[in-house]
């Protein structure tokens, strides 16, 4: 059975006891959380997020740069007044570099993609404060709290790695 | 209260019964799933998965041009061999135009934007089956299952909209 079918009877379930049909499109609680697309992470149940709560923008490695779209639309069209950056342990972006990926690429599937930058990184906690700097820095987001953590996949647990205070 | 302590807080509550901590980095379903950020949708709950299935990756419209590096890492790195699309009803990106929300930035912070496209989208099951298509045509794409739907804001469902077959 493909996975699709697999979510068609999952979401079944969902949507027989499914009573917040009145939520409203802007975030309640204000916020949009940047975090890594890996799956051994829920941003909605490590931090506690119900259905209408927060923008949750999600990519590899959590990168702000490549969420910056998503930023700008939520801050600017849907009110978003704080950011919350999550990257984790065992992240697969320590793994591998643009040389790398972009080799496997021309090996595998015969395409050039020299352009794309895949944003990889060497240091856990630096890549947080980055992407914080990132934001701050970015005259097109605005002058918000933005804290960034490192999620412990080994434990569940959020640490706080920086702020922009 | 910043809702950065309030994360902290409901993360402490979901470490201290964590019993996940031996998951592996790949996704156990080999899926990866492109949806939007809204609020709304919580694509754990309404998909059925659990911490260690699936890469989630969201953005402003769930679009997937603006996923591809994700994808390609997902793929080429991590073994994901298919893919499922969620928009939803209400969504925020069938709201502005491009020159709406350039004009806005231009007009709020002063900045040019004009290189930037947001990828708003004037119909809803176009936008789906646009994303489909882009990911078939794509030679950075693996040629695999993928699965295009709608999430309805207003009663929880996914309703089929496409797939490459």
């Amino acid at each position: 059975m493909s996975v699709a079918k697999e979510f068609e009877a999952a979401n079944a379930n969902y949507a027989a006891s499914f009573t917040k049909g009145d939520l409203q499109l802007p975030p309640q609680r204000k916020v949009a959380v940047v975090a890594c697309m890996d799956a051994r992470l829920d941003p909605a149940r490590a931090l506690g997020l119900e259905e209408g709560d927060a923008h949750v923008i999600r990519n590899a490695g959590g990168r702000v740069s490549d969420a910056l779209r998503s930023i700008i639309i939520s801050q600017q069209l849907l009110g978003t007044r704080e950011i919350i950056i999550v990257h984790h342990t065992d992240c697969g972006m320590l793994t591998f570099t643009d040389e790398v990926i972009r080799g496997k690429i021309h090996e595998d599937l015969k395409q050039n993609v020299d352009h794309i930058a895949f944003l990889p990184f060497g240091d856990l906690r630096q890549s947080v404060l980055d992407d914080i700097l990132l934001l701050k820095d970015s005259p097109l987001v605005l002058d918000v709290p933005i804290t960034g953590y490192l999620y412990e996949t080994e434990t569940g647990r959020i640490v706080k790695v920086g702020d922009n205070q």
